[in-house]
């Protein structure tokens, strides 16, 4: 049976794979098969880390020439939750007045049915000597701990002697309309566990014990109110939010012996983890003079700032969108970090997809409108970057 | 077989009957044969109450006319926490170099033996038509709820028409030698729970949620540096300390909905739990402004404060001290809660005992020697009360 290779057709069936992280769920298979189809090379890696499961991945190219133009996403999906609250079954792919619902619908098997649907077209109309190569990175462990995934999925390609000039992830990067926002780079994540200490002691004799609360609202009000910095060019300032503060108390007359608080820091290109951890040390024992006994403990970051400059490919991207939307994308760096981090440092990467709105949520869902007109964007971008 | 009416044999055959609240132990039963063979009349009245363990309670009396001193205590015992960490079973009653080891040693079945010894001396020596009464006040329900104990035994005695002139209880209150200090009140005790509200929402994008750790960082802040009052002159300054902040978010990707407190007030005489109350409701309402979106939750409150004025009571008990010990006792309303707090609005109460260094510890223990110190105390307040 030959498969319907409309955007609308292709998600649908992506999201009637129910491919919760970790599980593949059909998604690659159904990939591989149209892929393999219109004439693209298919590999199937695997990976492995002891206390991970394993996770299958796709990569598929077609050509072997320069310039190479990436696309590169993720076929896991996060939970349904209740999956009695959807309007629609969350893995049943319905349509209702011109909405496609289903996990996933947005994040990302829409942004995949798209890049798919539109480089099977280019190919359809080019044949496969277009003078360059078209590649697909797809992993299925973005949602979850992201370490079977793309980091491996590219030191593999590495490996292989594969060399991207572009990669294009598809995210869904727009708030609210198809063609506002194409994402040029993130912003780091830095997250630290503060532990103030006391000692322990009967509320009425507070001399005799030491509350770590007042040490704790000290230092968790320096960290809060004071701003990191004022933003670059591309960035907005760097933002530091404490999670949870949490001592676990539940005895009214006892004075605890410790506080423990949480936070997290979405960092600009300005700083490193390193240089950002060790201005928060610094700030923190300024805060605590000699009053105030604490430990830092920095979590390991794999999430640095980073930024993809401006440049022809930029621009090319937000021409297509142009054309196609009327629309001029901001360029921006907001928003929670991506497989993007892991793929800079392959090649330039730059991010744009639909309508993030209702990720992650009950009823996600996406426009059938959005889906055709992203696939012609993805369509001008092939035209326009192999007419080059 | 008649009972060893010494105050380290009553002390030891006390901390022998296992009386850890609820239990009864057989404590009581003690008192009352030793009582009823004086020719007090005993009564044991049990009190109930839905939710609680019933609770054993005496009142014992010898005389019909006044003036009527009242002794005032309980029987029951915290936990001995860890039996193997004791030096001696905490039920034991073991004597080493001149230190009665036991739970309950200090806290309070030491300062009951003392009284009874120095009662029974006393009705000994003069015969039952001293001029006057003396009472004993004992409950089983000190350490624990405190629902069924001096409250409801306060009420009974009422009932019955039973008035005091004044009362001794008998709680440690020397912090580390005998005679250094009478308590002639009580802070009161308050507690509160501060709840600050927010909205949930990703740590990536802070202006769709509203953190409320900021605002719970600024009301405590407020309660917990702004000093309540300087003190009275019997009273320390009031004092507030918070004993737990939670917020109970495992992950740190999320910014929390909610952040609560709580934080408990011991407070002098200037203040009502009413006038408090409505202080720090007054205080939080000024640092929240319009920013801050919070609830507070003040717990009734059975625990006032209360002043006993320094008058020719006080003195009698005062001089008794002096002399058998040398010291001039410190006039104090320091320290945690106790029945005072009750007994207060049947007659005037002070408080005179033990040295408390050891209570609710490991290894409870109290000096021999202070055993018979104090009971030669209890004598002297006796001779002079009736005398007088």
């Amino acid at each position: 049976m030959p498969t319907d290779l409309a955007p609308l057709a292709l998600a649908q069936a992506l999201i009637r794979c129910p491919s919760v992280t970790p599980a593949e769920g059909g998604a690659l298979d159904l990939l591989q098969r149209v892929l393999e189809e219109a004439g693209f090379r298919v590999e199937r890696p695997v990976f492995s880390e002891p206390g991970t499961p394993d996770i299958e991945n796709l990569y598929a190219r077609i050509g072997s020439g320069a310039p190479y133009l990436l696309f590169a996403g993720h076929t896991d999906v996060v939970p349904p939750g209740a999956v009695e609250a959807w309007r629609h079954g969350p893995f049943a792919g319905s349509v209702e007045d011109g909405l496609l619902y289903g996990r996933g619908a947005v994040d990302m098997k829409g942004g995949i049915a798209c890049m798919l649907a539109s480089a099977l077209d280019f190919v359809r109309r080019d044949g496969p000597d277009f003078g360059g190569s078209i590649g697909f990175l797809i992993t299925g462990d973005e949602e979850g701990p992201a370490i079977n995934g793309t980091v491996k999925l590219l030191d593999w390609a590495r490996a292989r002697g594969e060399r991207f000039d572009h990669c294009l992830l598809g995210e869904p990067t727009n708030p609210s309309r198809l063609g506002e926002m194409i994402k040029i780079g993130r912003r780091g994540s830095l997250t630290g566990k503060l532990t103030v200490h006391g000692r322990q002691g009967h509320v009425a004799y507070p001399h005799r014990a030491e509350n770590p609360i007042p040490g704790m609202l000290r230092l968790a009000s320096a960290l809060a109110t004071e701003p990191l910095d004022g933003g670059t060019a591309h960035f907005d300032a760097s933002n530091l939010e404490f999670t949870t503060i949490d001592v676990g108390n539940p005895a009214t007359n006892v004075i605890p012996a410790d506080a423990r608080a949480v936070f997290n820091i979405r960092f600009n290109e300005g700083w490193s983890a390193e240089t950002l951890g060790a201005e928060i040390r610094r700030r923190l024992e300024r805060a605590a003079g000699n009053a105030v006994r604490f430990s830092l403990d920095l979590q390991p970051s794999n999430a640095p700032a980073f930024l993809t400059r401006p440049d022809a490919f930029v621009d090319l991207v937000a021409e297509a969108i142009r054309a196609e939307t009327g629309l001029t994308p901001k360029l921006s760096t907001t928003g929670g970090t991506s497989d993007a981090r892991f793929i800079k440092d392959a090649c330039p990467v730059i991010e744009f997809g639909l309508v993030g709105e209702t990720m992650h949520q009950t009823d996600e869902c996406v426009a059938v409108a959005d889906l055709e007109r992203l696939t012609a964007i993805y369509g001008r971008v092939l035209d326009a970057y192999f007419a080059a």
